[in-house]
């Protein structure tokens, strides 16, 4: 663990002193509630003995990704090569890129990548690891490649145990490229279905001599319960970091542990019903993740964003005493906090309502 | 109209000569079509004798903004201040700010505005009425205000012809603006509500002895409809420039009218009814806009974007003879395409399968 404050990993722009005078719509984050977040988390890996790996897509700054390290991450996970090529400019020597790379412009900057910095990434087909080993002898140094599984989330990977360890030695067979394990995103309810697709495929790889050093799973939602992480030597969270409403209403986590709050302002009161707020889909994005509305008031009894222009966000008023003016400020907790910070240049850091400075967000926009 | 061709409006920067040198996800944008798109609904505006005041919300560029203007535009439509400066740096002298300014910052920024460059604001209460005016005697010059209404659209608005001309009366009486008219965004199917709304209005302000100068109306839903514009002076659309798959299913639009594409990559093939794609959530946004699925691939049977993550889209191929492989290359029409436009910092301009050049969106991002 650090024995350094979080506030000293950053370099905070002035953007003045009190959260009244920021300009809105803006995400503020909760300096404190962040660093709680953090430790709570680390202390729990520390405690069932599995390593950290934290995803730094939800908050896509390289100070919090060395904090995390600080802390006791054993590295980090980037979903795309501009997010690695970000951190590794800011020092991050240990990352997993969990998306397959395709084509000869990426695997050229994979190649400069694995120059510098400790990489591994994932295939779960034949053509991504031999484009792999491709940039892998470009590179002058073997990458590690884990075998990324579908135990039920149906996204990417492998569809059987069978298929996962016979990807294992076709990589083990690729010049190149070096089999680092299993790498699976357990959906919220497969982790069961997880443990028992893992452990065959790692024991069927064992069979055929490979090793499989790492079992690498993840998963903001499930992130506190043990079930079915034996087989697992790592996870991967991001939201946790911040938390957000989609995982206050599971339950994971309380609407108290929300870090990043989007701050607007009320500019228009067209009916009792209704109060309109500077913040739209171009700032909370349209994600649902299965709740109702997009985003809720924090302090205006959960008022509700119940629909969205782009720069719009439309707040139910109708069942409160106390109805918005034009000109106050609200505080949203949005569904989905990832893609938010997607969208601003600049995160202000706050304590309370103290603001410490704006950040930029380093891995903004990097989709590439 | 302009003689000056819309490529030499542009400073391409060199990504490449073909489409299949692109790295993916990235917008691609065929200049043709674009051309096509704004010459059409200018020759309508001049057809029908209404201002044409385009949103650069869509595209966020000012190449595109200077060129709609050569065409004929009147003066265009901006939805921030930020987008407003950006414009104004740009050297556009004509711009509606439809969004009522809050706040002791951002009316500064407007006096700001005022003072170089020509700019209407909006309001639907005295609150806001009450900041222009200060903003207005700050600038030096009063602020010309539209009284914003809500004609059915149940978003921002006075809530009846009798508080237009009510409020008109306000800006009126208030020293540093000046009283410019009346607007609404008329929502798909409200036009003839909205006419008989604005017209009363009017005839109201007008027997108090205010002359309703400008009366502006807009969205791309229904442009191609003369119902109810009688009363409109100025039509302001923003999607027509690009439209998107939106407009397309309501009729608004071909699918070859469509000028934005994302390009994607083909980077998993885990069954033979799914392929992942690597534009998910920060590439598409989550926007449905009532339609199914997130976007269709051009060319691939309209096959359907029915799942995303944040950096995949989960492509339906399961009804497709020839089944895309890992390594294709594949371009989808979007659900709602401004706010892909809003998620890069670059796009593209090709003409068919040739690569012009890209350029940066200049006011992506600008939220405040």
């Amino acid at each position: 663990m650090s024995s350094k404050d979080i506030t000293s990993f950053f370099r905070f722009e002035p953007v003045g002193k009190r959260i009244e005078e920021l300009e809105t719509p803006v995400p503020v984050i909760d300096i404190d509630v962040v660093d709680r977040n953090l430790k709570r988390w680390q202390a729990r890996c520390d405690e069932i003995g599995i390593a950290n790996r934290p995803h730094i897509k939800t908050h896509k700054l390289a100070a919090l990704a060395k904090y995390q390290m600080a802390l006791g991450a054993k590295g980090i996970t980037v979903q795309k090569l501009g997010e690695a090529e970000v951190m590794a400019d800011a020092g991050i020597s240990d990352m997993l890129l969990t998306f397959n790379v395709v084509g000869a412009p990426k695997l050229r900057r994979l190649a400069e990548l694995a120059r510098r910095t400790g990489i591994s990434v994932v295939a779960d087909n034949e053509a991504v690891i031999e484009g792999l080993g491709q940039a892998g002898i470009a590179a002058g140094r073997d990458i590690s490649v884990l075998v990324e599984c579908d135990t039920g989330g149906k996204r990417n990977g492998v569809q059987s145990p069978e298929a996962a360890a016979g990807l294992a030695r076709v990589v083990d067979k690729t010049r190149g490229v070096t089999y680092g394990g299993l790498m699976t995103y357990a959906a919220p309810g497969t982790r069961l279905a997880a443990k028992a697709f893992l452990t065959e495929a790692r024991d069927l790889a064992g069979k055929a001599g490979l090793e499989t050093a790492v079992v690498s799973t993840g998963g903001s939602p499930d992130m506190w319960s043990k079930e079915g992480l034996e087989v697992a030597t790592e996870y991967r969270a991001g939201t946790y970091i911040y938390f957000d409403r989609s995982l206050a209403e599971r339950g994971t986590c309380s609407y108290d542990d929300c870090a990043l709050h989007v701050l607007a302002t009320v500019v228009s009161r067209p009916t009792d019903e209704r109060a309109l707020i500077d913040a739209g889909s171009k700032t909370l994005t349209s994600d649902l993740l299965g709740l109702k509305g997009y985003g809720v008031v924090t302090g205006l009894d959960k008022a509700q964003i119940y629909n969205m222009s782009e720069e719009h966000g439309f707040l139910d008023i109708s069942g409160l005493a106390q109805k918005p003016k034009v000109g106050d400020l609200v505080q949203i907790t949005p569904n989905h906090v990832c893609p938010v910070t997607n969208l601003f240049d600049r995160v202000v850091f706050v304590r309370g309502n103290d603001v410490l400075g704006a950040v930029k967000v380093d891995a903004r926009g990097m989709v590439q």
